[in-house]
């Protein structure tokens, strides 16, 4: 992984969660892609909720000052099991956002199915079929990488934001199959 | 309602919404209380969620930087009507959480049946109730007051706050319900 290049565009990908927040910055030039970070915060051994949001806060501040990226992408479910747990979730993703909009850095969301479905072509895949995707994708070596498939997960959603920003519009882009399998060659899994 | 005063200490109260977000400035010079400031920042017309979020990021921190508050007491709902709005408000929360989180500001909660209970005496209260009751303690003239219950409501939870830090705990304070009228006449409600 590379911090002092030069990139034509920098995309940070956010998973946030409430114990564990992942995190990716995916340097773009052309169509080459660069795994420049992966990572993940974790917020489990701080009890206190204001703690964890602070800390949530500084991280990602610290992250966009390190890498100023162009964009952030975030995993966001817009489901969750009780209102109590949806309202955490939304504080701990509020502020992660709140770094972002600080600094006017544009925000998409994607949702976990989508996520998957870009990257594995499959919108059930596991976290671990998305991780072994994405090192396939990045030539990212699985042993290399931090065990937590919340870091592999954030830099699936900025794998994502980048696909779907260069998706063809009316007029361009590939017309039929083939022809986006010519002009994706990377995006064909090969043994 | 003042700005230029000095005061020992400064507690902003916000009424996080989705729609409209209130926020209240407490001005406190030993015990005298000192609204400062009332408002409302309106988010309906915003229609984007980004917008929203961002609009209330730079309304807080702007506050914030002008006013300088000691701390943050915040009036939060720990129950909702569903996931999907809870998600929401979580996020609106968080973000002007993150205002103060950025600049150390300490955040205490209050669910709005404690703001209710402490300022009228009844957990119960109407908003209506809670603004003529904030009225007389502060020596507001209600038609001088922005419209909207939201500001009240948030000078409410500022108000609240005060009182809360200021409990008497063991070995000091009020021994029973006389002594406490006594130490604090304000709370005594005259026609």
């Amino acid at each position: 992984m590379n911090q002092d290049q030069d990139f034509e565009r920098i995309i940070m990908g956010i998973d946030p969660g409430t114990n564990v927040m992942g995190y990716g910055i995916l340097g773009v030039n052309q169509k080459k892609l660069t795994p420049v970070m992966l990572g993940a915060i974790e917020l489990n051994k701080v009890g206190d909720h204001y703690l964890r949001l602070a800390r949530i806060y500084e991280r990602i501040t610290g992250l966009i000052e390190q890498f100023l990226p162009d964009e952030l992408a975030i995993e966001a479910p817009f489901y969750g099991k009780n209102v109590q747990s949806m309202l955490k979730l939304g504080r701990a993703q509020g502020v992660a956002m709140a770094a972002a909009l600080a600094r006017d850095i544009p925000i998409t969301e994607y949702a976990p199915l989508k996520v998957k479905q870009v990257v594995t072509g499959n919108g059930g895949a596991s976290k671990e079929q998305v991780a072994n995707m994405l090192c396939y994708i990045l030539k990212l070596q699985r042993e290399k990488l931090p065990s937590m498939l919340d870091a592999t997960d954030a830099m699936a959603v900025a794998l994502t934001h980048f696909y779907e920003s260069c998706k063809p519009t009316a007029g361009g882009g590939a017309k039929n199959w083939e022809q986006f399998l010519k002009q994706h060659p990377e995006r064909i899994y090969k043994k």
